[in-house]
Parts: structure tokens; sequence; C-alpha cells
């Protein structure tokens, strides 16, 4: 750990417990016990699925394998990190890093599964419902209303410096996998084949990235949540769409490619440049006090420019927004908010944690706050070709180029997605 | 699929149907409701934790990610297969292989996860708490009794011819991962790149594994189930543990090998090649009426010996038994049942369904049935150097030899583990 990573990682310690007494003080309680959260087990099978702690569990100590733990924060003091850590040889114990972290939180190793001592009025956060009876009646704090999550989510959509130099960090060890990963790709690798050598380059096992890879061939780059490997390669390779991430002390890298490949049509090499030049030119627009939703609407203008530009639509660009084209050749939202979890909390919520819903004509759209500085978003518009999406069109009169698309459906689709810190002048790409 | 699975799997539903039949009649039950299950997601987030269809559905379908979808078995008509098929264009739709078992089984695609229809008294198994209010309502069903799902769980214990060669198939899949693997390690390769290497040639990927594979380097051998794997390879190699399976059509490969590496004593590859040889000793004594029992009993007098002929232990092996100096080297059971679970179900069950618990000294025992034709079980004899069970006798006047002890803490362990299943006569080693 650099030594700059270290004096950040104070510094948000600081601002944490900050922000969390002023909650505490707003709310009117004494002390905020978290609940990492544990792993349940397959149904009727002694084997756990796989976890990831409470969001804001790990807002303070950055591991997204903590289970069975608590943490508890108090105006004044030290927090205190109450960790399970059972004598046991059939597990490795948890390890915690040599972080400057531990010099500001009191940890107690706990060798049984325990509710943890609170003082005064204490309200609690994450899900106490998965524990035992005993811990719940054990625990001396009430519920936590919406009220207080939303704070606390609110919290989370301003990164620290700190965060937003994980986030960087989190990029640039993904960013190696996506050069695997392509790579593989050329060397005619199948999806298997390919996810493999994008783990091996960004050095992390499936279970551990933030989010399932998603690594789609062909058609199956127009799955939008395509989720498997196919283990045998096509005989053509048209496209491949890489959506793949990376944790760094908790914190999600969240970054897509899109490939041509040698059986590709040569319009489709054309898009996945234009899609990497809207891609540019969305994040350009990003600076303080911008509206999500009108970058979202934005994408869909210069998407209805790019199916002009290419011969897919022979009308205006105007009429391909409006008469809802663009939306069926992306149906997903501009971004989302990025931090500890992949989609972000608080990203449908005004800054009083009211509900801010997606428009009704997008309703795949994770984000329509007003972009501040600290905010760190995705930037990932796409072009797909869909058949469910398609196909209705093609009984209406609208002058789209079917035998151009029919041609790129094979293609499945195009993606290209950067992460983003809104800056107190701008933007800072932080994806490499 | 080969002509003789193919025969294989249709007489392998017509045996289940039979077997079912029975099960309605003595419970008096017109209907049989088997639900998949489906997977749930991450405290406060949107993305789903790793997930297995139940046991019971997978005996029917031998599909390991079968979601929200329901099985109807009725006396005297073809099984009722209700699949969740919804039109999702975020998703890949599930896609049902070509398989025989499709001919006989009636299918319905259903958009909606809702109940399915039944006729007459029915009785439903499965994660039914997990399901929607609604289709709890709709369900015309009682929950099952404990001895009706122990009735199925009897059923499961005993494999069919086709399940026995999809065991095999899977054994000889994983063997091909267990080679590479010990390759990547001759090649000087830390854990994960270890894991990727088995994962790239037993040709899947880290959620498909039908329980998380051990790839233990070093001290990292004597963590039983050692779960993390390390990103930088040790300076110093001594050992690697690995166990590993693989699925086939549902059912689990459960393999394990251990390997001397080139800084490992001269002795801890004796005991490598002794527990080797003490593996296939005790698979020698497997046929039908033996004890499972009794072989881990033997399995432990067998490790008396070792300690003994290799100076480990400078009194009897008869001693090294009854003084608990063998269960602080081995802690674990000899092997457990094995099919669509990896620890598969009524290994602690007599055939009536009555517990038939582990004896008290060997409490990690999963199996203690006796042994009948068809069923699969593992033989993983083990010896381990864990300070945290071998510590407490140092305090001990018993004659073990510490400084050799000393020496070998740092290979962790080892465990050799086949698979095997009872015949007629004897055995067959479905492990390559």
């Amino acid at each position: 750990m650099s030594t700059t990573l270290f004096n950040l990682q104070l510094d948000h310690i600081v601002h944490l417990q900050h922000a969390y007494e002023q909650v505490l003080a707003k709310y009117g309680f004494d002390s905020l016990v978290i609940y990492s959260g544990h792993a349940s087990h397959h149904f009727a099978d002694d084997h756990a699925t796989s976890f990831q702690t409470y969001g804001h569990f790990m807002h303070w100590v950055g591991l997204a394998d903590i289970q069975h733990s608590w943490l508890v924060i108090q105006s004044g003091k030290k927090p205190q990190f109450y960790l399970h850590a059972p004598a046991d040889f059939w597990h490795q114990p948890t390890q915690l890093p040599d972080e400057p972290w531990l010099s500001v939180i009191d940890v107690h190793q706990c060798t049984q599964a325990l509710a943890p001592p609170v003082e005064g009025r204490s309200v609690v956060i994450g899900d106490i419902a998965s524990t035992t009876p005993d811990i719940q009646q054990a625990l001396n704090a009430e519920t936590a209303s919406n009220e207080v999550v939303r704070a606390l989510d609110e919290l989370r959509m301003f990164k620290t410096p700190y965060e937003v130099a994980c986030l960087r960090e989190a990029n640039h060890l993904a960013m190696a996998g996506h050069e695997a990963a392509q790579a593989a790709f050329i060397g005619a690798s199948g999806e298997l084949d390919i996810q493999l050598a994008y783990l091996a380059a960004s050095r992390q096992r499936e279970s551990s990235v933030p989010y399932q890879n998603i690594i789609g061939l062909n058609g199956h780059a127009g799955v939008l949540h395509y989720q498997h490997y196919d283990i045998t390669p096509p005989s053509q390779r048209y496209s491949l769409l890489v959506d793949a991430g990376r944790r760094f002390r908790g914190y999600c890298a969240d970054i897509t490619r899109t490939h041509a490949g040698p059986d590709a049509p040569a319009i489709f090499k054309e898009l996945v440049t234009a899609l990497h030049h809207l891609k540019d030119d969305i994040i350009t627009r990003i600076e303080p006090d911008t509206s999500f939703v009108e970058l979202h609407q934005q994408m869909h203008q210069a998407l209805g420019s790019v199916l002009v530009a290419h011969d897919i639509f022979k009308g205006t660009g105007e009429q391909a927004v409006s008469e809802g084209v663009t939306r069926a050749f992306c149906p997903h939202g501009l971004g989302h908010s990025l931090g500890l979890q992949v989609h972000d909390v608080a990203g449908l919520r005004h800054p009083d944690g009211s509900a801010a819903p997606a428009p009704s004509e997008h309703p795949a759209l994770r984000l329509t706050r007003i972009l501040k500085p600290g905010m760190v978003v995705t930037v990932e518009p796409g072009l797909y070709f869909i058949p469910m999406l398609l196909n209705p069109l093609r009984d209406t009169s609208l002058p789209i180029n079917w035998t151009l698309v029919d041609q790129l459906m094979s293609c499945g689709g195009i993606r290209i997605e950067d992460n983003v810190v809104v800056t107190e002048n701008g933007y800072d790409n932080l994806t490499p």
C-alpha cells in the first residue's frame, strides 16, 4: 500500500466517523450497529452460497468477505469491530490486512457469533433477520428506519479521495484482464477460456468478481446480462463483448469493451468505433450540476445520429429517438452509480432520500441524479441487435434498413463502458 | 451423448417413476410436486448469489441451474416439467439439452413464475418458503413430512447404472483438471493459477464446480476446507493439496490428490506414497454388507501403522489409535456418500430413515451406513500437521517424534481421495 493511499485511508475513516456522528445526532441515537451478514447454504445442502459483505460494513473496512461480524459506531469514540474468528481448523481464519484503518478501529476477535455490546440508544442496520433468535434477542438496538439507511446510502454516493483512488486501482487491474481477454479472442478462444484469461490477468477468482463477468461471443453479445461461458469456440467469430470488473479494497471496477472479430462485416467495426466516440463525447459533458437523465437522453440522440450515419435508419436522428427506435436498439440506461456495490446505492433517490424513479420511457435507467463532485458513475452506451426488441418494429413503416440489421444480427451488439468521477470542474475518467 | 448413456438415462427415469409411485402409494398421495428453488440476492443488492437446483429435482432432469420451475410426478402418468422461461432479453433463456429424458417428460414453458396445476391429494418438497405468498397460496399441496423426504433421500442413496456412468464421466473430466493442476505446481504456479489451470483443463467455470475447489500450498494443505487462492506463489514449495471436482449431468466427482514439492523433506514424499497405498487398501475392502464405520476405524488402524512405520509415533499402532493420536492427525471421516450433492443425502440414516449418527469419537464422519450395491462413496484418508490439534498433545507423555512433526508442519498435510461404487461382488473405482 502506497504512502498516499495510507494517508487517504485515514482521512476516509475520519470523514466517515464525522458523517456517522451527524446521522446519529440527527436521529437521536447514541450508537449505530452494522451487521456484516453471512453466507447462507444451498437448500438441503451443507455448502454455502456466494457472499458479499453488507455495503455499509465494507464502507469502513473495505473487505468483501467478512461474515458474522459487527461494527459499532459511537460519537466521540473509536469504532468497535467485533470480528468473528472461531477456533476452526476446517477453515483459514480471517486475516486482517496490515492497513491504517486498523490503527483507528478497535478490533475484538470473537470465537463465537454473538451480538455486540452496545451502550445507550442504539440502532442497527444489516440483515438482522438472518441471525439467530438468540442474537436478535441479545441485540439491544432498534431496527433502523428507511430514513437512517437512506442517510447512509446518500453518504455512499459521494466518494472520498481514498475511495476514488481505490476505484482507479480497480480499473487499472480490470483493464489488464480486458487486454488478456482481447488477446484470447484474437487467439480464437471460446467464452470459457476468454473468461479464464481475464481472471488470470486481472489476478482474481470468479467468486471475487464484483459481478458475474459477461463474456459474449457473436449473438451472445446481444444478451444484456448473458450468464454463461460456452466451452467450445464458435466456428465463425463476429464479435466479443466483455463486461468485466475487479474489486480493490471492496471498490468495484465495471468496464465493457466490444471487439469486432475476423468474420464481422465492415460496418460492425465502424459501429464499434462510433460507440467509442459516442462514449467519449458523453463523458466530456460530465460536470457538476449535469442531469444524468439528460445525459441519457443525449445518448439516445447520439445513437439516432449513429443509426442514420451508418444507414441503419433511413429517416432523421430525431425521428429515430421520437419513434422509440433507439430504445429498441439500446434498452438499458446510460449508466449507474459505482462504488462498494456495482449498482451502488441511492441512484434513484433525491438528496433528501425521497424517490427519484427512472422516467417511464426509460425504465431501466439506474441513476436519475443531478451529478455533483465526488459521484462516480459508469458511462456505457450500447447498440444491440436483439430480435425480441427489433422484430415488433418489422411490422411498422419505420424506415429501418432491415437488410443491414439482419447482417448485423450475428454480431449481437456493442457496449463500451468507462468509469468516471465527477470533479469540481468536470470529470476524471478512471478507466485507462 | 453415447447410445449407451442414452438408453441408461431412459432406464433411470423409468426406475425413478416406479420408485416415486411406491412412495406416493405408501403415503397416500396422488401427486408429488418438486420445486427447483431459485437464487437469492445479496442483502440490499441486485446481484444474485450462487445457486444449485434442489437435489430431488436434479434427480429427474440432471441440470444444476434450473430455477423457479416445478416437477409434478403422478402415478401412471408422464412427469410434468413446468420450466420457467420468461421472455427476457437480459438473460439467455434456459436451453434444454437434446437428451432422452425429454421424450418421457412433458415440458411446459412458463413465462411467469407460477404454482403448477396439481390433481388430487398432493405433497410438495423443496424450498417453498422462498416462493412468493401468491405461489404458496395457489399451490394446492401439503408440505411433505420428514418421512416422505427421507424416503426419497433413501432412493438417492442407490445409484442406477445411468447415475454410475455419469459419476464415472465426472471423474474422468475432473482427473484432467488434476493433471493440469499438478503440472502447474511443477511449473511453480501459485494457488490462483493452479485453480485456473484446473478449471481450464476440466472445462468448467468456478461457479459450476460441485464444491469450492481446495487448492492448498504448503501449510494451507493442512486447512481441511481451505477457502482462498493466494495470488502470489510462495518462495518455498513443500506441498500441494488439490481437492477438486466436476459435475456431469448434475453428478459430482470429488477427488483429492497431494503432491510433494521440490522443497519437501524426503519423509513427506514417503508419507504421500503411504497414503496412496492406504487408500487403495481400504478400497479393496469394499463389498456389500461392509460397515463404513468399520472401514473408518480400519483407516485409523492403518494410520497408526503409518505413523509408527515412519517414526512419527514411537509407540505401537494400537496405542496411536487408542490414545487418540491418529484422530489428532486425521480429524475428518473416511468419506461420504456421493451423487447429485457432494455430501449426498441419507449418509447418517438407517434404511428406514431413522437417524444413524456418527460415533461420538468420530463426530465428523458423514456416512454410517452398511454398504450395499449401488452406493457410491468417497474414500479419502488423510494425515495432517495441524497445530491446533497437535499442540495439546505436546503436554502429554505420548511418544510423538516432535522433531519430525515440526519438520512436516510446513507441508500442511496429505489427503488422497477416490470415488468408489459398491457392486454386487465388491467395488468399482470410478477414479481413473
